[in-house]
């Protein structure tokens, strides 16, 4: 009987009704659920995999949602979200109205703190513990699952080294499979390496330094040792930590052995595993292969460039650099605070350094932007990947708040292009050399020109520092777009009745902006609408009000952008929409001009 | 013959020229040259003296400039502006147009490394090592001074990481005196403490589980044996640790006995080290001492109060808390983002929780803000200190930025008070439970109260979220302000010829706006005026203009703040007249309208 346990676990409750002798069947279930489902909806698979029999042990040993449970980063979380009364609705993971991909507080009493970026659980519970023991409810666990790659970022360090110092009950988990998205690095990641291959010995241990109760390394598949384990540190007072050993993607074969790929692997066959291959023949380059190739390209001829990723080598594309320049690329770990203090250190040293980092993890080094790059005017080139909306994984992982963020540095270049073209000439032209430091963004996914390998590839162009182009000219409105999202404004025009009454202008630079252009425009139209990927506060369309209250200019304009509020998760296509930025807003809106 | 070695040391080349025996008179010189000018001009004591020994050494041992030296933080590095070619200028130190109270690049060629906030050393010294490596230059040396507060943050933690699995050649040299600008906290702290008192085998060493070659503790005030060990540790390859204990303040007894006192006493006496206490009668409060007392008030009546510092229990005044509520009152060290992650996980739990940090350094936490705090609306109360123009610390500490970067964030709340009484009654109307998380910024320094405390002081009203005052009618021009810098405008308006023609609203809340009062406003005045202690793009003033801009209003604004350049160092008074915010600027500004 397929899910004959499983189906009747609507809770943690049910859960623990069980005899422990179920408890494999259960996790033998709750693994086949998560494959069937992911197999068709896609979504995160290989994380989740390596935790089911913690995730059971953890919700039948201790008293969830009573005992507070913090999973980090959230990639891990599917079976939590199915033994905690998301069974049912598990099939609409990451989809627009549907629950979260990650585990998110407004979802679920069982989530205790909404996560995505990682690295955040080890202080969040902390808190939630320290709260604890000012209330007076000294019984109370805090549970926090992180990764070995989550755990070697520079938070992480800091709420353990507080943590230490604490009576807090506070209960650290390492869920050691050292991969990350990719394969974990760094001296800690070796030192854990070492510990699980027993060359250490107990007494050398770092987390006893940092005055935890350490236990482990233990078999994280073996369920029995598990729940043994957690019964005895659920009586454990103050900060403990376990180290279990698990493998992502465990239980899949293919998972297991290709762990990368099988992170997110989109649909796949449920039972051999098999990726459903979708044909991209035709399709347009996603931007981050024109970002990786380039770069490459780039590097092979420049020996000055080098590239950097904090633990993206993959999502980033930089992986095909590391690959064929292994000595000047650097994937530095989930820590990007370094990576931009390091690429400001290189740049120093005359280096041309790529600094790929995700929009939203940029967020992460803002203070390194500022006093460690832009303050000292230092050339890096920053590359934030997944600018804008995202798409399914939603309102933790939404670049959006980029523009407004770095808008305000002083010195910072800020360049979003229009499509392919533009994206690998802005990298040839940044490699040239430049005064300032320069943040390039573009979004996730595929581009538009179909044959820009075979067409584009390798014919660079320099591009002209704060220079705007006019895209199509216009008799009544000016559309000044901001970036990719000027594909839509060229959609929408051509749809319209009378096109020739839409003037487009592609401001790719944010900043400097294009001023000469600016004043021809302002002189000539009444009617502005600016149009960005990003928060309307702050951003390009604030950039254009600036410019205008500077030079006392009249028009009238109007500001497209992200709302002020958290967007969730959906396709792209449905959160444009719900941003009316996508064609079909546009459309009508341009009609009505 | 005072000062006969010093005042012939113009670069480390004259130093190297010396015996090993004459050093010690160096140190006693160069001691006596920052407690003689330090004394009467002001700047940072303590750090310095701690160093004269090590400053000496490795300007001995190493060829620096080609060796690259950076000081982490750099207040500890008055010694070594002194030894390459700044004795003139020293005591210009800190001042307009003198030289930064901090290592800087555009200042010398000794200066590898522009810094200021901390923890940043490392993975600065590390990106010039692979790219020294990758020149093919392999025995040039990169050198990392950081002290035992700052090697505690995340950020150091993740370049030591990365560090241990390079063959880069760089030296990391913990200045461990246990104390930062206050005395250092955590388990790291606490470790490192033990190995000092020899309770931590050699082999359970923490920094070698890193990859690192550990040599020390070694009395860092040992000139000879310092010198000894970095010649033998230049000879050594890849990355390596040399742990030196020092005394803060050495030299100088007072400085020695209190060191919290003497990091940066102002004016003293150079010979007894006395302290020239300045009265303080009739003076208005410190805005710190407004936030401490204020907090440690309202902490008394509500006990789900909880106070967060993360290193600043002084500077920020949460002392007063700490001493009085020690179980409620945390500082956590260097270690802004998990301060912020910790608050919003108490946050979860109920707890009112005052994260107090200066506006310069909440640039560490930004993801933390968004993703933590904001994303999940946890009505964390945001206390940003030293916000605006901070003087002579300069560039690297203005609080300039955080309106811009704060204000494009979604359910956040942005308060900036106009004086004493703003400040105590907002911190009020935020324990009583809001709805969202929020941020009050207020300066470094006094407010323009002077009988605050007597008068105002525990006479709490509810403030109204969101609503603006008018202080002052006018009939052709209205000027918004945001924050103290509104007493300017007040001050001004009372010297113009026409008082009464200057309209003045206290826009304490820049988020949200008081919609109603500005539409009044946009409908009575041609002439609006915005003013603000924070950068102009993205502030306040753009705020304006996306109001003016989504109601089509046609008035006409002029926007005053900090243009887009970084500001250096100088009294507030002479950053205020080059930023034209000054009253004088503002009294002729008006004057004109």
């Amino acid at each position: 009987m397929k899910n004959s346990l499983l189906s009747n676990i609507n809770n943690p409750t049910d859960l623990r009704l069980l005899h422990e002798a179920q408890l494999p069947q259960v996790a033998q279930e709750l693994r086949n659920f998560i494959i069937d489902i992911v197999s068709v909806k896609e979504g995160h698979l290989g994380a989740s995999l390596g935790v089911v029999e913690l995730t059971i042990a953890l919700h039948y040993v201790f008293d969830t949602p009573n005992d507070l449970l913090i999973w980090d980063v959230g990639h891990q979380a599917y079976g939590h979200k199915i033994l905690t009364g998301r069974r049912e609705s598990f099939h609409t993971n990451r989809q627009l109205g549907g629950i979260s991909g990650f585990p998110k507080r407004s979802e679920s009493i069982y989530d205790a703190f909404g996560v995505g970026h990682s690295s955040t659980s080890i202080s969040a519970a902390l808190g939630m513990a320290i709260a604890s023991n000012l209330k007076g409810d000294y019984d109370k666990q805090h549970i926090a699952v992180i990764g070995d790659a989550s755990i070697a970022s520079g938070m992480a360090f800091e709420g353990l080294n507080h943590a230490g110092v604490t009576d807090a009950n506070l209960l650290v988990i390492l869920n050691d499979n050292a991969i990350g998205i990719d394969p974990s690095v760094g001296a800690l990641k070796k030192y854990l390496t070492a510990v699980k291959e027993g060359k250490n010995p107990r007494q050398n241990n770092m987390i006893k330094s940092l005055n935890f109760d350490y236990s482990g390394p233990f078999d994280g598949h073996d369920i029995f040792a598990v729940i043994k384990e957690l019964k005895r540190l659920k009586k454990v007072k103050g900060p403990k930590f376990l180290h279990i050993i698990t493998t992502k993607g465990k239980g899949l074969q293919q998972a297991e052995e290709n762990q990368v790929k099988y992170h997110a692997p989109g649909k796949f066959d449920a039972i051999t595993g098999e990726i459903h291959i979708k044909s991209v023949e035709n399709l347009p380059p996603k931007y981050q292969d024109v970002f990786g190739l380039t770069v490459l390209d780039l590097a092979k001829k420049n020996e000055k460039i080098i590239g950097i990723t904090p633990a993206m080598p993959s999502g980033s594309s930089l992986k095909f650099m590391m690959d064929a320049l292994p000595k000047r690329a650097f994937d530095v770990g989930i820590a990007e605070q370094h990576a931009v203090t390091l690429a400001a250190g290189m740049a120093t040293q005359g280096m041309v350094v790529f600094c790929n980092i995700y929009s939203t993890f940029l967020q992460r080094a803002y203070d390194q932007v500022i006093h460690d790059v832009a303050l000292q005017n230092l050339p890096v080139i920053f590359c934030l990947d997944r600018a804008g909306l995202v798409g399914e994984d939603g309102a933790t992982h939404h670049g959006v708040f980029d523009l407004a963020y770095l808008r305000c540095i002083p010195n910072m270049i800020i360049y979003s292009p229009l499509n392919e073209i533009g994206l690998q000439n802005i990298l040839y032209t940044a490699q040239l050399g430049l005064n300032n430091p320069i943040s390039i963004r573009y979004p996730r996914g595929r581009g538009v020109i179909t044959n820009w390998q075979s067409k584009n590839f390798g014919k660079y162009e320099k591009i002209e520092i704060g220079k705007a182009i006019c895209l199509q000219k216009g008799s009544k409105t000016a559309v000044l777009s901001n970036g990719t999202i000027g594909n839509n404004v060229t959609l929408a025009i051509a749809k319209i009745k009378y096109p020739e009454t839409i003037a487009h202008y592609d401001f790719s630079f944010v900043k400097p902006l294009d001023e000469r252009l600016l004043h021809n425009i302002f002189m000539e139209f009444i009617n502005i609408i600016t149009i960005e990927d990003g928060v309307i506060k702050g951003g390009f369309g604030s950039a254009i009000l600036e410019f205008s209250c500077s030079y006392n200019y009249n028009s009238k304009i109007k500001i497209l952008g992200i709302p002020d509020e958290f967007i969730e998760q959906g396709t792209v296509d449905e959160l444009q929409q719900y941003c009316k930025i996508d064609v079909k807003s546009l459309e009508v809106l341009f009609s009505n001009y």
